[in-house]
């Protein structure tokens, strides 16, 4: 079917853009340092892209890669590519040569838009699908790759709107790799349905409005910056790009755009309110947080709302488009003292309004565990936001679909109020002496001593126990915490048995999008013992 | 399909009532009078109502028409109705014996639910397609029909959930009789992609959030409250039900309740607005109003905002499920005076994010008119929120359809920055002398007289310039102007030949929903004669 008939139109991100450019042609879509672009420039931008990929010969069903930080292009990308019914493969920049060679070999991109900064991650020799490169110089003039230079290859084609050539909701729009903690990196399948409604979705639970200001501190090629380079532009809000995570830049952004909106993982958060100045920051207004990733601790809820920014604290993987449940305020929690407000905020809370159904079930028998906040099931998902597959891998998508709901690998448990609460991923989960120890609750209580700035908690083999707790801590600068001090601390607030029984301080291993990477911790207790778990 | 797979949900607002009771069970849903009830009692009525009606034979297809005024009954219809499969009949309680009669049978229905205040509209013997009637004894126990009293039919029926019978979002949900000026009313039929699209619309156009508290002043039989009775659970706000639109209940609801949000026609704005008491008003918070059915005047849309209330201008029909455009607030406005900013938002605006198609045409060869605020043209719009037709009368359904648009009768001018604006509906338009004149436009600058209440322009013959413009006016209680005073005010604004040559003071003529009948006006002055136009 054509785009709309009479009383059908399909449901595409894309006509978000054409609608504010439509109705805000004057108003600053994109902030990128001195560039500033309306929603009139940011369209003709797109355009222009859209066209110029037509004429390199990409069109229906073919896969363009890009390779860049939060700039302009990436934004461009998320309009251009589906427009001329291509789907985008927005790459990770912090992944090695070899991980980037395998992610755009295996989705079949002819087409790759690189940054200058990251060309050197292109094995171009490795691509034998690549038909052109393009490489965009945002801050430097060296152009590594063979091929036209971005700003050139959107000059050298037609400013006029191309005809849509998409003729389903159901078409494929993107597909993004999981950075995969585990194995080769899988391709989650998204279409314009999908992101359409999460889009909406994600201004409906973030409060975005006409008047907003997004912050870019999400990268957005992690899961399509969770839908909001679509939802930011649906109502015609700013979006204000960062090529890098820093302090300084956010902070000073923060200030001089009136950010009212941006979304982050917990270590952002956790940089953000120990950044030196943070205790001088003054909003100028309230700075709504997205946060997900990673239950953020308790005490880091506290720290950012003391400077002026509210947390929301969302749930979600890349195969749901991101976010797909929210810790969604109750009228009477305004009653509950500061630390019980924290800990019920930091659970992973309820479906959003679009994505609507998730539950906790027994993976086996795919019944529901009871409402009592202490029965662990696996946490899974249904509805018009879950992925249509992996790319090229029928098996996974198979196995993540079994029983007729998408499986997250999440721990958790649901409280008698329905709010969920991940207790571990599955293969994070301590079983000692027949107890199921959460290695995130032993965490949570650890982050509330003064000295530590950050924790994991893993299972290491125990000759008694099966398994016991271990902690890896990063101490807070010029704090110096003793194995004692943290296991007292520890065993004050939970059971004996949950309390570590091993301390180590040092740095934490972590993955290109800043998770920390549990599984490496545990990977080298374990060596040549096998974990049955 | 099953109500959601893996990877697929259909859009139905009845989920959002399942979500708001799962998320919100204790949060207030429905206020009225003194009742209220939390979002767990209101779905367990729902359900009690849905499983009534399955108990009395009504399934999939069937009809089910309510007569009642914005009483909670009428949003228990909004969910239970649909969610058993059949489809609800909204009928206008201000309509005559006759009318009341055609639409129920007309749609069908095989069930009527009505209000004791209206039950002697129902000329039950006229009825033989209905199988029963439940009457609900809101303010007495009068019941004057054969059936059970509504509260005893809930209350003997079970309160668990019943099975979706929902296949499809193009499913018939409801049926909106126009209350049409001219002819036998059209029923217009509406679909659950529709509604779940065109609420989450209403949602991010009025700014609704959980905290909102939502004052039924428009009729929840009105295109089933322009999707709001869905929208305000959607976000899991609260409904505060109102009988009648009486001024001082509005205002003293407005002030116990905290009301944050209400829709209305301009006449209800301008009963508001000249209410005695009016001057005296302190609003808690910021009155989100979102009017539609007429254009505003400016003045209207002035004297509202001085009280403290926020007036968003949208427009739309029943056809497209309410209102369809919004006059957006564009930054640099707030730089206009004070009569230039009103007479901006006094357009009908741009479409909605989730509306998004809407064009003035040539009807006769479907080219856009100019974007010059001149040349006029019809205002059509497709897309997710035209309606799948009129029931049982596909030749209008293709007559309003033709060439590949829904057609609204309204005459527009598209201004330069690409907001509608409605000069007339298509009978309205004068043509003196070869000129067109918008009877909006001269409405408007009378409307600007300080002893006008309310006025009226239609054509009236005239020998010499084929038709000229007539105003009818309700003057303000104690004035008493002059048919001189009120066409050299005119002349002191607009071109000449757009006075009025005749001028009648008095009463105008209403539809039930409030809209001014002009064709009545009209009539009475074309007796016998021929109209060309």
């Amino acid at each position: 079917m054509p785009i709309s008939s009479v009383n059908k139109s399909i449901l595409t991100p894309v006509e978000f853009l054409t609608r504010s450019a439509f109705v805000y042609p004057d108003k600053t879509a994109v902030v990128h340092g001195e560039k500033r672009y309306t929603y009139g420039e940011f369209a003709e931008r797109v355009y222009r892209l859209a066209n110029a990929l037509i004429e390199k010969g990409v069109g229906k069903g073919d896969k363009v890669a890009f390779l860049c930080p939060n700039i302009p292009p990436m934004l461009e990308a998320h309009y251009a590519v589906p427009m001329i019914g291509a789907a985008l493969v927005s790459v990770n920049i912090r992944l090695a040569p070899v991980e980037v060679s395998y992610i755009i070999d295996h989705s079949d991109a002819k087409f790759v838009v690189v940054d200058s900064e990251f060309a050197s991650l292109i094995e171009s020799d490795k691509l034998p699908k690549v038909k052109d490169f393009v490489t965009v110089c945002d801050i430097n003039d060296t152009k590594i790759l063979e091929g036209m230079e971005y700003e050139e290859f959107l000059a050298a084609s037609s400013p006029d709107r191309p005809v849509l050539n998409i003729d389903s909701e159901d078409q494929l729009l993107s597909i993004n790799y999981t950075s995969g903690t585990t194995g080769r990196p899988k391709g989650v399948m998204y279409h314009h349905r999908g992101a359409y409604l999460n889009a909406i979705g994600e201004v409906l639970e973030s409060g975005l409005t006409t008047s907003s200001v997004y912050l870019w501190t999400l990268p957005m090629f992690h899961c399509n910056g969770w839908c909001f380079t679509w939802g930011v532009t649906a109502v015609g809000a700013t979006h204000v790009c960062l090529r890098a995570v820093v302090a300084d830049d956010i902070y000073r952004l923060i200030d001089q755009e009136e950010v009212s909106h941006l979304c982050a993982a917990p270590t952002v958060l956790i940089m953000m309110s120990t950044w030196p100045k943070a205790s001088e920051v003054k909003m100028k207004g309230t700075l709504n947080i997205m946060t997900a990733g990673a239950p953020p601790a308790p005490t880091i809820i506290r720290n950012m709302e003391a400077i002026g920014a509210e947390i929301t604290h969302t749930y979600g993987l890349t195969e749901v488009y991101g976010p797909h449940s929210v810790c969604a305020w109750q009228p009477g929690w305004e009653k509950l003292s500061e630390d019980e407000k924290a800990t019920a905020k930091s659970r992973q809370g309820v479906p959003f309004i679009t994505t609507h159904y998730m539950d906790v079930v027994d993976p086996e028998t795919m019944e529901p565990v009871a409402r009592d906040g202490v029965a662990i099931g696996e946490i899974v998902m249904r509805g018009n936001n879950v992925m249509t597959g992996y790319y090229k891998d029928p098996e996974a998508t198979k196995s993540a679909f079994s029983g007729g709901w998408f499986h997250s690998g999440d721990l958790a448990v649901m409280h008698d109020d329905g709010y969920v609460e991940i207790m571990d991923r599955k293969k994070d989960i301590i079983i000692s002496g027949g107890e199921n120890i959460s290695t995130v609750e032993v965490e949570n209580v650890i982050y509330r001593h003064p000295d530590v700035l950050e924790v994991a908690v893993v299972p290491v083999p125990d000759s008694k126990w099966g398994e016991v707790p271990k902690a890896f801590i990063v101490p807070k600068e010029g704090t110096d915490p003793s194995p004692e001090e943290i296991i007292n601390h520890t065993r004050e607030h939970l059971a004996r048995f949950k309390a570590p029984k091993y301390i180590e301080f040092g740095e934490l291993p972590k993955t290109a999008t800043g998770k920390i990477q549990k599984f490496k911790l545990r990977e080298k207790e374990w060596e040549g013992k096998k974990r049955i778990n």
